[in-house]
């Protein structure tokens, strides 16, 4: 066996996601034979993290600094707002360049089932960013799932009393989407959501 | 864009075996959003064998302690030694609980191609443990490659000086194996080393 050390690393790998007890061995396997090249970025790497890591005051972003990197952009919109479930959501949409605005992390969604009200999300921060004024137009990017979806509805209807408009991501046909494959509910929206061709 | 600490950090795991930029960075927000839980024993777990990490003396294992956790363990049979090619090898033998000795890690294989000799590789030691006696069965344990097997000859013939019984691994059907799919390679070895039916 290998020693408490090393299991402890193993097992600290093996919990993240993507990642099993296989190949968490294997990457510990690698960060012992790479040492200099491998195990000290990540460990730098990993302390500098840990170390300034912040929850952005403004948007609820993860980040190092706070205000957070995007917030602190000046190139973004300001007058353009996305808001959007989690983290993950916001990198996911970061990530794809195609949106020049700024956001804001809900932090979850609604759920009678797990109990989640609008008092456990980030909306208050949000009523309070828009009521500041500055904002043209809001997206709102939530799952298209019922909780995501019954989240947009809420905070549209908290939102109308304000000069914005409130839009959402479309609902259709994935790219490479093939009709034979896609389940009723894209089908049918889809469907509503047909526009003439161009 | 998330901030260069962020960005080194998912970096840094996008570079281990198994992961790639995108579970690096599923890692990562994993990681940043349960900092108690996932980041900081991570960061415990990388210190501490990062400080610690060492090479066996005895056996070339790489652990925390030297000599390594196998090599101090009062439970082997200090009689049986299994000589592997990396340090993978030797774990992939413990972890199967099957071998009760101890080990030895070449540290590679011979190869012509890429230029690796004798003297290259952990040999000498090897042939140290031996001499000094208290060893009574090698077990070359070398993959089953053109280059595991050359190596094993080479030591064989190093080795058959001393008083010590020589044996390498079986070769044959992997367990499961169905001959219509294996290599013609694989069918010769299980074919020559064929066993009455017991």
């Amino acid at each position: 066996m290998a020693s408490p050390e090393i299991e402890a690393l193993t097992q600290a790998l093996a919990r993240l996601p993507g990642l099993g007890p296989r190949s968490a061995r294997r990457a510990v396997l690698h960060l012992l034979k790479k040492r200099e090249t491998a195990m000290a970025p990540l460990l730098r790497a990993l302390e500098k993290v840990n170390e300034r890591l912040s929850v952005c005051g403004v948007c609820g972003n993860v980040d190092t600094t706070d205000p957070c990197t995007i917030c602190r952009d000046p190139r973004r919109d300001a007058r353009l707002l996305c808001v959007v479930e989690e983290v993950s959501d916001l990198w996911a949409l970061d990530r794809s360049r195609l949106f020049p605005g700024s956001f804001h992390v809900l932090g979850g969604r609604l759920s009678a089932l797990e109990g989640i009200r609008p008092e456990d999300l980030s909306i208050d921060k949000l009523i309070n960013r828009v009521a500041k004024g500055g904002i043209d137009e809001i997206v709102l990017a939530m799952n298209a799932t019922l909780e995501g979806q019954t989240t947009a509805h809420y905070l549209a209807e908290r939102l109308e009393s304000y000069p914005v408009r409130i839009t959402q991501l479309a609902h259709g046909l994935p790219v490479g989407g093939e009709l034979d494959y896609l389940d009723e509910g894209t089908l049918a929206q889809a469907l509503r959501a047909r526009r003439p061709v161009a």
